[in-house]
């Protein structure tokens, strides 16, 4: 059990930058997770309630042995906060405090707060250096890493915001034993999300110790941690700006972002929307002939064991075509969709709208009649 | 006098990117000018009513030939403007619009419209290409280039932004035909500044044809913005993100900021401050024994000759250090000034409060009394 919750580390390195992923049990507790960042007088932790309760106040006792002042910002809590104003609060402070432009931030939490931070850190002065400490599962294998920050606007999810690469990554695993279930899920979206673009082995490992990681098994969790770090970080390193294949990272998430903008922000969690996107974006790539109907099965078993939902909410067809429309992959007026060309292999391709359309049918909740 | 006019270019070389500066009179009409930017479905043009009504129409119809779909959006005039709200009706409009990630934006204007457009471009998507189309001497000479772009914050100016290149800078020497006397001066602030940090032998130049600036003669302004952009071009390009000699091009702003944020923004125009924000970094450098006194008055005459102020206004010297303390050069609470080491070398200092408050006494209004 000791061998395989060690600390390990990842490297991204992109043109510009290169940092760690740290992946281990116990890293917040462990002085040499943070050593060697950017020295500064003063750091800024930026959480939200609940997180900050749980893990502030010991990461601000370790962060006091490199920074004379350590403050922490609490944000309110959520993805429908996700906006200007609340990126303002982290900007409020930081002028309050009279930060420098070498004060360090850190993003302690989840998604939400590591890509407002992120983008904070990326505008504060026109650029302050950042550390992400995700506490999610899906922070910590996904959003974390890679350098994209940004908030969203009310005509779409993460509309504003940088490519802004953080100086390290400290995935500290124990931090997701308080992470209630349906977010574990959420995150197991996008750990299954790596299988079929990239890795089938990886889909058949996930198979096999999906109980394990519901149950918060330590090794297990380290595993699937590290190898979806892994692959983000390679795929990232080849396409920090997503002109090419960074793109496959977002399967699932054209019909997932839809989901999310059309529940309204909050309703579903992204993950959720996520792990009912891949089986959309699957059925759409066995409709256009590319994978077997085996194939979407299986991955919408998987998804359901995860404790993800498969079946999309009720929306008129011309309501989806427009949501995905304003995606940031739509080029044109085009959309484009990130599909399964064969297991372990994803591309990008536009899709006629009837095609599309039949595929959100087959896995959607019926729409009342008359709408 | 056409010779002089004629257009050339200069070429900024920083480590991710290179573009051209090109200056000329009439290149709005140019078609040459305009060819070889990203191609893109849909152009935006930014600018404000004022200079929309006077090149708006004349740069769509241009860039028609390059874009399906060419749009302009005006923002409210003026650096009090300069803030989150008008910052979120270029994104509002990119949005409506259904601008995808290709999309070129084009600053067309002075320095708070290029700011803007360009922290737009920056965090639109994540990053969309931009062009600078600088309408005023001051935009034309420094704002434009360089890549800094960004927003006031209620603390403070340009607390909030993002280094983010164009992919050219058009100037078109014909559109300063347009400004008003006030903005010209302001925009001769900058063209001084270049002389006492890097190139004496172009402060001579402006000394003898200041007269001919002023009149607004074409073969001198051409050299004034081409010699400004050539020095701004070489500095930028040692040091794009201010880690050490790009600061000397804050020389004069220390101050300038402190007195556009004490008569809060838009009572002085940014040159008018750095006018005479020069004028006490100059008297300054002399109080610490860099420079005589006969420099400091040299550059306050030439300063003067060019109609800006060369009194500051009256405040209370902790006032005076308090909004110094919140410039972003300043580290640690240090303020760091740009001082004048010798005639046409710049060099960052701190310097004594004491010795700091005698400087700008020397050259201030007097408070009332019991202030």
């Amino acid at each position: 059990m000791n061998a395989a919750t060690a600390r390990t580390a990842v490297t991204v390195t992109t043109p510009h930058s290169r940092y760690d992923i740290l992946i281990g049990a116990g890293l917040l507790a462990d002085a040499t997770a943070w050593q060697g960042l950017p020295a500064a007088t003063q750091a800024v932790i930026v959480s939200n309630p609940t997180v900050d309760a749980l893990y502030g106040p010991a990461l601000q006792a370790m962060l006091s042995a490199h920074h004379a002042r350590v403050s922490r910002l609490q944000l309110p809590e959520g993805e429908a906060h996700k906006d200007w104003a609340t990126l303002n609060l982290i900007f409020d402070h930081l002028l309050a405090q009279g930060c420098d432009r070498k004060t360090v931030l850190y993003a302690l939490g989840g998604g939400v707060v590591g890509d407002m931070t992120g983008f904070a850190a990326a505008s504060y002065m026109r650029g302050v250096p950042f550390v992400q400490v995700p506490t999610t599962l899906l922070a910590q294998v996904d959003s974390s890493v890679g350098g994209k920050t940004g908030i969203n606007h009310p005509r779409g999810k993460n509309m504003i915001g940088a490519f802004y690469q953080p100086q390290r990554v400290v995935c500290d695993l124990a931090t997701l034993a308080s992470l209630p279930a349906r977010e574990l899920s959420a995150g197991l979206a996008e750990v299954i999300k790596y299988g079929p673009i990239a890795d089938m082995a990886f889909l058949d490992w996930i198979e096999a110790h999906l109980d394990a990681l519901l149950a918060r098994d330590a090794a297990a969790l380290a595993h699937a941690v590290r190898r979806s770090c892994e692959i983000k970080a390679e795929v990232v390193g080849e396409d920090e700006r997503e002109g090419g294949r960074r793109a496959i990272l977002n399967f699932g998430h054209t019909f997932g972002h839809a989901i999310e903008a059309g529940m309204g922000y909050g309703q579903w969690l992204h993950g959720e929307a996520v792990g009912c996107g891949m089986v959309l974006a699957a059925e759409l790539s066995a409709a256009l002939g590319m994978v077997d109907t085996a194939f979407v099965q299986r991955l919408a078993r998987l998804v359901e064991r995860a404790g993800l939902p498969v079946r999309a909410p009720a929306m008129a067809g011309a309501r989806w075509l427009d949501l995905m429309r304003a995606d940031k992959k739509a080029q044109g007026g085009e959309i484009r969709f990130v599909l399964i060309e064969s297991p372990g292999h994803a591309v990008m391709r536009p899709a006629p709208d009837a095609t599309v359309l039949r595929a959100i049918a087959r896995h959607s909740a019926t729409l009342p009649e008359g709408t």
